[in-house]
């Protein structure tokens, strides 16, 4: 098996018609893998099928797998036989609801349910930014189970976009044999300047592994106004590919020979103390 | 008490005379007090008092704190009444070699002690920038033990130079109430320009503190060339000052009030989901 994947970020653009937000979706996957028939894994954003917001997590919320949504990406995953990432959904189950993200193989069957571990809370003061407040929680419950699912024969796991900013997660990934991360993600426009290309650099280069980021395209004129910037970065750290802010398709052969060469040639993993660690970690 | 500190960088030359190195480190810190009264903190390279290599620790090693360097630190501290992080030296102890930074209060007592936790092993291969073997672990023995010293009110964290490049310990030195991390650091010009800045920016983002960092200049003529662009990173991860390549002293007020305002607009540390990283760790 060759150690090479062909991978599309979709950056969308999502409006209030979830139908039509499900259906770009779909046609945009279809269209890119009658373009690129190497195509295997296909990545949407966080909250790609509807508005994201408190006050809209309840309306759009379908049940998992049974919902339309879902139904949709199982079909379109065994139709084109590639896997999916499908970005995130609000779920709701038992009555709660959770912003999830479903994982599709290519004979349609899912093979992982993410559910966002870290809701998004945020208080940026009007002095950085123009000020932005945020509480997931007011609405969402957190999950709190991680998610690794194998693509080919890769490791991959799985966040949510707040989920990207807690190191301790990502090193559990590495820790468990992950080769790439892919957090789907609708980073607000406040922090994104500060810390969105930052974070996935961070993740990549403590962890040796390739980052990926999928954003929702930028709509100046939404409630949330999401940062765009879909990203792959390599295990080097290095940005590979980066889209604008608009609506844009990306498609990208990565090659996971490269995880093995930089922790071969920076071989921190085998460096770390543990032992250290968990003597400081008693103390403190 | 003020939130304000006023600390100095010398990004100083190191050459083979040991008297020399130490002389050049006592008379700028000097004259950056004489100009600045305000000066609170002085920070020095790794291995600012001898050549860097593992051929040479051996020859240059000192006892700490009797030995030279330490006492005209020492003796510095106290006449000048500041703190000095003294970057690192080679010590002796007991037929072992470390390689240990030194921390002064301004009554010239020795506050702090910190062995390099992480020796730097590296096997960059000449693809990547022309190649650089190094094993500190040829000649040192690593320490076992965390540092974390008061600068006035403030706690901060130390740690050497390869140090950096674990997140974990960063983690734990915020865990335990640091609001500055320092890392005295001859990092090498191979990994300099893919991860120097980067590994600074990532641990102040993930634990919302300053991160400073201090090297030699850059000398192309010796065996192992440091990097410079010692820095100082704000808890927004913005770079608040970075000196080039050459011989450079810096001094920069930073207000830790930033500490705060950073950590109650991003609220990350109350959302670690500790309860999920202990079970996935547990399973794993």
């Amino acid at each position: 098996m060759t150690s090479n994947l062909t991978l599309a970020l979709l950056q969308l653009p999502v409006g209030a018609d979830v139908s039509l937000n499900v259906r770009r979706a779909v046609e945009g996957i279809t269209q890119l893998k009658a373009e690129n028939p190497e195509l295997q894994l296909a990545i949407l954003p966080e909250s790609f099928n509807a508005p994201y917001g408190v006050e809209y997590f309840a309306k759009y919320a379908e049940s998992i797998p049974d919902g339309a949504t879902c139904r949709a990406l199982s079909r379109l995953a065994l139709q084109l036989g590639l896997y999916i990432i499908g970005g995130s959904i609000v779920e709701r189950d038992a009555g709660k609801l959770y912003n999830t993200c479903t994982v599709w193989a290519p004979n349609g069957s899912l093979i992982g349910k993410h559910r966002k571990i870290h809701l998004f809370t945020m208080n940026i003061e009007a002095a950085h930014g123009g000020g932005v407040q945020f509480d997931e929680g007011a609405a969402l419950t957190a999950g709190s189970e991680l998610t690794v699912v194998k693509i080919g024969q890769h490791k991959v796991g799985i966040g949510i976009c707040h989920d990207k900013r807690f190191e301790e997660l990502a090193r559990i990934y590495r820790n468990l044999g992950c080769s790439m991360l892919v957090y789907p993600s609708a980073f607000c426009i406040c922090q994104g300047p500060m810390h969105w290309e930052l974070l996935q650099r961070a993740r990549a280069t403590d962890n040796q592994l390739f980052v990926v980021t999928c954003s929702p395209a930028r709509d100046n004129m939404s409630g949330y106004v999401a940062y765009g910037h879909s990203m792959i970065v390599d295990p080097w750290a290095r940005v590979q590919r980066e889209a604008g802010e608009g609506c844009e398709f990306i498609v990208e052969q990565i090659d996971f020979d490269m995880v093995e060469q930089v922790r071969r040639q920076i071989p921190i993993h085998q460096q770390r103390r543990t032992d250290v660690y968990a003597k400081a970690r008693a103390d403190s």
